[in-house]
């Protein structure tokens, strides 16, 4: 499973160039970066409301929705999900979870 | 980079005996699901605000934030990013992006 | 202006026995709590990217977006826009914003 | 009950040229915009949760936060709440709620 991410990028790399009517990615691309923002901010919602559900399903469903839009962020951006994940290897490889919560201390 | 989060799965799952005091992680899942989700919702604004602003170091760091209090919800509620991941997959792997597409349709 | 939300709420109450398809509100009651905290959440992030947008126009307009699934998401939990004010009132009347700030140091 | 939002947008009026150190608002205000919308963010999500726990206490504390912390964005962006009031009587006193169902439809 571990190369979904990084897959899956590729793909959103790909549909940068397409027609907007082609696919519904390629489509968000053209509405531009507030309509991905958009997105982010509702399947995040959605993403607490199925936690609260507690129904499994529910929860792998809205969560994908999220990290999906994420990732579409990420390539509108210039980003890549390794840039996160090495963000997140470095938190938890130098000092481990004990970095973040010194970090949220200081907030 | 395609084993963070499983490696960081394995560490949110160790910390879930702990003593509240001893970490950030261990003091948010006492504080229970709402508490979380609350920082889900929080970071996914950061995220967007990241995002707006341009700036590629605050981007990552939001949207890692962002994912990595979504690894806590999942793992809070029994889940692990590999259901995520292959969902992502499955939808991605069967019919492309497409399927995504007319699912929204739907909506 | 200042019965706007009176007004507003008693229009919502009265739609609560209509049919769904009848108009938007209805609609909205009948798909339950969780269709409209989606709305209150999607708004949210609207609001939030107005803002950051700078223009009057879009701000008013999803901060009223904002405003009006408040209100329904208040009538759906048996709640009127006066139990708000009558707080906001309490804040501010007994010690000004400085209870706000006192509280929030708690947190 | 009726004046308190306009009472209000005088006191936060009156704030911003206060001190930072004076009061939470006037400590909002110089931290900037970003730091209000975060809240706003922050609080649209507390509100979906305490709305999803259907304690009355709870929603109307959730709900005057996200309330407050809208109208201190409206003060920084030079906006009133009557903005926000007349743009709601519009769409009610024209044509009603159906006026916000058939925009709705464009979407």
């Amino acid at each position: 499973m571990s190369d979904v991410l990084k897959k899956l990028a590729a793909v959103l790399e790909a549909r940068k160039g397409a027609d907007p009517q082609s696919s519904y990615v390629a489509g968000l691309y053209a509405k531009g970066l507030d309509a991905i923002l958009k997105k982010v901010g509702e399947e995040a919602t959605e993403t607490v409301l199925a936690a609260k559900s507690g129904e499994r399903a529910k929860i792998i469903h809205e969560t994908a929705d999220l990290w999906f839009h994420t990732l579409i962020m990420l390539a509108q951006t210039g980003l890549k999900p390794d840039d996160i994940l090495t963000e997140l290897d470095r938190r938890f490889g130098v000092s481990g979870l004990d970095e973040k919560a010194s970090r949220q201390g200081h907030k």
